[in-house]
């Protein structure tokens, strides 16, 4: 039996079904053993009071892509995954944005070449499909199936990224054919204009009234209308970012009658309501993004499908924009409409401790769901799965070493990331993950980042099964 | 006591609520007298024996409309109002088109131009919306339901008539503040050019295809839409025709949530399938209609929605076109695809014998209920009553004469339409209205018409309470 | 054309299907004719700005029954009918309540006597089966349906009175065969007691925690049961008092399932909440009733179910004990627990005026739902129709003359019943019954009674079609 | 690093989670260490090719339990344990049952005799509460789950055994305050009685009317009831073998609402529908069990309830009865009428191989689900993990060894039960757990029996976190 590289001796190990005391035994990167007494190794990390828990893998990530003109995202490669890094993460799903005219494999071509040597922790890309054309759809998106990227991603909202339901069916046709699974942000982009017009001719142009542009109808009926498409054709896809009751309840029904319908939370709408947006001034800013967080209700039913399954996966959303930035939140007619103020918020290091200390500890969901919620329910449905979300023999060694007594209250200096805000500010949160490892190597040790620039890799992807 | 013009002896007489026996006397066109014994009159009719209903309202008639560019619809005004007659109606209420580019008010002058002199019952136009421009929306809808023209329709499908769900919303919201009705037809115009494409490319291309083309995802789907885009708005909807289940089941859960959305079925779903698409040659293209028929237990639904409420109206949705004419349903490119075949049914004249039979008869409704469904639910919804749509003191002396033991085959000679062929062809029913009267006039006596060309006349009509 | 007895003039008729103008004849007791210029009578009465509706029929009324040993119900049948009267009531259907080792037509026997002579309005008895033993099964009650005792009610709770469900199925099956209704009180009587039995051991003994000891699933579990029991005897059943929105969703899913479920509420679950239980000492017992009224989410459900059709029919569910009564309210027993308060309040005659003015006059339901809610229905469900239930040429001459701009404010000495309260104290309702008339006799005269005790008749019924 | 005392070298192992290629070593007859290259043992297997799984948790099974006076359950300990090891099972949670009248704690020395020294693998018992005195209640049950027998199981039909829904809510109140879990056999006791007395006067005594005696009604109901009274106690349920859509869409409701219910099903509702209660003579009797196998719409449904969720846990309901033996299925009166043809079918052998091929094999559940449905999730919910149900550093060395390329036609001589016939004869499955180890030994090994009776040990339990 040769010597490991590392061992992490004595702490409570979790995957998505178990939870047992052993030791981690670590090789070429691998998960070599789990056991009570392996042996020697290299280096032996004490982690006893700990829990040893698979790398969150956060699957919902937007970095360095490009906003409207003359907004920029707060977050490069770099911060962006060190601040993963330091949020428990081993893993990120960012997203590559097709612009129109633009192949997708040019455009992926580009945002490898934004994030190499760039990473601190592995990585993934999304194919955000905005222009499906024939070339698109027929070639390009098979290739890159093939080649690993085996997620797209469609939006029925936002100027230049909306496509129509016929590109919809288009897009989840190929996904059907590929074994692809077609992410959806799902809002009706025309009653968004409406509801955005009318406000605006009210003079009701604050901040908080981005919620009133959105209310759960606009939400529910993208819903049902998006799982309604992937009926026509077959297809496996995956809502995104739900945020309220009726929603779920379009999700449940789906399932019901059959249908491979997978659904994601964001702790956004958990800790956060529309009372968020509101505040003086521009204030509310820092909480727009989309759907906009409701109310105490619908928190209570996003716990539930937590709980109880409507929700195969917990993401952060990240789309970082800095808040006191003309280039960000400030946008220069932001103050002239909310319709201006870029959507979206930070979340990547929070998103984790969030959803422990208000779930875990404060016995809403058990510990094994927190794992599948995080790391291994990702890994399966986005096709890293057996190499990345769990701890197992055989698995890269991407590991979270958390600190569960920790009282800790959110400050935006703990999230190192490039943004000058979180919306999460001042949450208390009970633990923390204090060490990452990626494929062995600490990225993350004991609240110090010790990881290289560089070590973060893409990750091909399979095509999930059924 | 003066005298009255004509007394109805003896009859069974119906409302949506009540059944009694009892002489009808009328004066001036209007309902006069309700009892037993009411005097003398200058002409006395003996019911005895026969059932005295109000004279159907059909709310969803196409007449003289024009189809696709070289289509022709089978009825103008005075083939289609004889027919209706026929099938003992006393008012319809068809569409006037606006063509993009046209204004509504001109629409409307050149179909009451086509209707003039020509209709033998009363008639009330709807208004298709297909461009809702600023003028339209800002000006002529509010001043055309000021003059009595109180219901919209729009279309989520068909090339040149589909709207925008902004549009969509636009038109609800001049509901909304106008108090006018806005009619839906509700398919998903992309899914079905996607699904169209889908099954053109694999060659399928015969009329039973339509069915396929079409499938209730789709019907359920911009159902569901329709229904959030008017919770939006807070407006009053009519879904028409509605074909099956799971469209029902969305019309249902909407007013759990109390949203004044209403209901139409049609005969087609009641009494065909989409076996009726299939058939030698092109045969199948005398069932082509939108939503398609679908399958028995659809129609199980669709009586269960009939009988518990699901359904306010009944109507025919009559669209004729010759079937053996080029200009009709045997349109040159229909044969290389059912795209090409002209869309819907006739039904004006079958509509009630069809209801009556398979119905009261069979014992799925009541009578009161069929009152409901075929007369004044349409009166009271579309802004026609008091003054169409029952059978009350002062009142239109509109009246249906039933025979109700009169067993008889339905074939397309008894209808007197200008089409070639009914889809109804064969089917037995038990009773037949053998006279009809509109405001105290006889248009049709004991199955022969008696009627004057132009007694017909236009109706303007209310907006409803909510 | 003979003379009429009594013509009511230029009053606003409704049915539950229209409203017209029209003047009303009457000659032997019956309506005889409807029209504007209806010849001479022996009477005319000017009813010029008033409503002239059906008279209320309230199929829920419990009158001269027999309480727990040593409670008396506050109003016998001369009280009782007169205080229907006064609320614009025609008909009212009492309870025959078999005790156990009784026979049911020597309970009627007994009720009979009771009533006779001495009735002021027209009644007939449903029958409670406490004790559905063979011969009752067998011989009695298909006797009792043919003498005209269509209606059957069995209780799921109280001591003496709940039937199991053996006993349920066993008469639905009887009232399957004979084609009688099944009324049922649905309330889990095991789960009443068990939380009855704990507030008493936690020393909640107060009248408030009547409520507390029935919650919404003991009602809403006993409403599944019901039905599920119905459905397995195929059999017709109305379930009463229905006081929530969760009970109400069991009902529409049966609807759904196309099961012949009837539904009532009462105006206790439309204006008192269970606050009205609390009150300093026992003065929540005069809102002591079952089951219990809500709260304001459940009014509003209740409303919305009047509205959209899950109600077939408002009742009073007219129960009467005196307050200050120790064979009543304050029954001596009573201060240790709620359980020993009788359950149970009166509403006769407050219940027309509530329903119109909160839900007429306040735009929550029309005029025809409230006709067909009050009257028809009743009528047509409990087999009295075409004879009462309507305003139509042949029927009873039953009808209130409504004065609808007539503020009052609900205070006990206007309800003419022999209790000593009411529950529905000060509240102001807009409209009310000044005048009724009942087989073309005036039994109260704007306000005056002026009917003889003993007019009141019993009146056999018929078995209502599916 | 210690010597290993066995190690399963090369086997493909799962979790309810994850599946990983590794070597499984075993010390003190727990699993000491998972890992390529764990060293030396006193004993290495060779698992190449094979799957290495938890042993599976049987969570329902009846072994030498009395039935009606002169019924003997074919399976004692010993064959029943023997013949749970055949089938791949390291833990069996039998029923302990208390007469009425009996103590619990007498009860359950009985059983504890029963299995003394005879086991081949570890069991639990559950216990039937069939007499909720106060000192059952109050005393025995409290001290029971104190000791570790940690779950209840009540019925609501049965002879002899059903509580009423006053005592369900005792218990249900027991389970509350205890922590423990309440089974609940759902079917409504007097809906079976009356349908059954109505079928034999209608000399339909066949064993095919079985099935007809309990239609789905009678079970939704139960399954109704007895959520809404845990609801009332808020306590944690598990709805046992549940067979159809409409009582699972029962317990998505309940989810819905928040409640913790939990649900089984079992294999007979997988691969048997009523039509094998038909036959020659008494054959059907070999099916006969309750709730009865329905039709294939509801084996499509259970097989959706295991892949979406709504069954936690599959377990054979093992109830034997030998058939040709006036003490089982031929019982003398059974041929009189099906009433009397003991309920219950064997099944503890069949369970996996039949839910491995039509599940796993077959693809319309996963490994991991499996895993879950057949081991972990018995394990957590009866609080005996994270002893049981898994394969993890620290667990019991529960494991079966599957060969999944074993096409196999289940006949009874596989399965070394003490019964004469199999219910599954001739069913093919593909795979087969050729060997099976508690607690690190072999009970079975390559088919052969290899344990020691007396090696089956008794497991307290822990009450299981909600």
């Amino acid at each position: 039996m040769a010597k490991f590289d590392l061992i992490i001796r004595g702490g409570r190990v979790a995957t998505a079904a178990d939870t047992f005391d052993c030791d981690v035994a670590i090789r070429d990167g691998r998960i070599a053993a789990l056991g009570d007494d392996l042996g020697t190794a290299d280096e032996i990390v004490d982690a006893r009071g700990r829990l040893v828990l698979p790398a969150g893998i956060d699957s919902h990530v937007h970095l360095a892509q490009p906003g409207a003109p003359g907004q920029v995202m707060a977050d490069d490669f770099e911060s962006g995954t060190r601040s993963a890094a330091f949020g428990g993460n081993g893993t990120v799903l960012p997203f590559c944005l097709q612009r129109r005219g633009e192949s997708l494999r040019a455009a992926l071509e580009a945002y490898h070449g934004k994030a190499a040597g760039q990473c601190y922790v592995d990585t993934a890309f999304h194919l955000i499909v905005t222009d499906p054309t024939e070339a698109v759809l027929g070639q390009e998106l098979p290739a890159l199936v093939a080649d690993g990227y085996t997620s797209f991603k469609v939006f029925m909202t936002y100027d230049g990224l909306a496509l129509s339901d016929r590109q919809m069916l288009e897009v989840m046709q190929v996904g059907r054919e590929t074994g692809a699974i077609v992410m959806i942000h799902a809002e009706n982009d025309d009653a968004i204009r409406f509801l955005t017009d009318r406000l605006e001719r009210l003079g009701h142009t604050a901040p908080r009234f981005h919620a009133t542009s959105r209310p759960i109808p606009v939400e529910r009926e993208a819903t049902h209308r998006a799982i309604a498409l992937s009926e026509i054709v077959d297809g496996r896809i995956m809502i995104v970012h739900v945020s309220n009751r009726p929603a779920m309840e379009e999700i449940r029904r789906a399932r019901s009658r059959g249908l491979p319908v997978h659904a994601e939370t964001c702790p956004q709408y958990l800790v956060l309501t529309e009372a968020d947006l509101e505040g003086i001034g521009m204030e509310g800013a820092k909480a727009v993004c989309s759907p906009p967080p409701r109310d105490l209700a619908s928190q209570e039913a996003c716990w539930e499908g937590l709980r109880t399954g409507v929700f195969d996966v917990f993401s952060s959303d990240h789309c970082p924009f800095r808040y006191d930035d003309p280039a960000g939140k400030l946008a220069p007619r932001g103050r002239s409409s909310f319709r201006w103020v870029p959507n979206g918020i930070p979340g990547i290091a929070a998103r984790l401790p969030i959803l422990f200390s208000e779930g875990v500890a404060k016995g809403r969901i058990d510990l094994n769901r927190f794992v599948a919620l995080t790391a291994t329910n990702h890994a399966k449905i986005y096709g890293l799965y057996p190499r990345k979300g769990t701890i197992a023999v055989g698995c890269d060694a991407d590991i979270a070493i958390w600190d569960t007594d920790r009282p800790t209250r959110i400050t935006h200096d703990l999230l190192h990331d490039a943004c000058d805000y979180t919306p999460y500010e001042g949450i208390e949160v009970s633990a923390w993950p204090v060490s990452t490892l990626v494929r062995g190597h600490f990225v993350v040790r004991d609240g110090q980042l010790v990881g290289r620039k560089g070590h973060g890799a893409h990750v091909a992807r399979a095509v999930a099964p059924n």
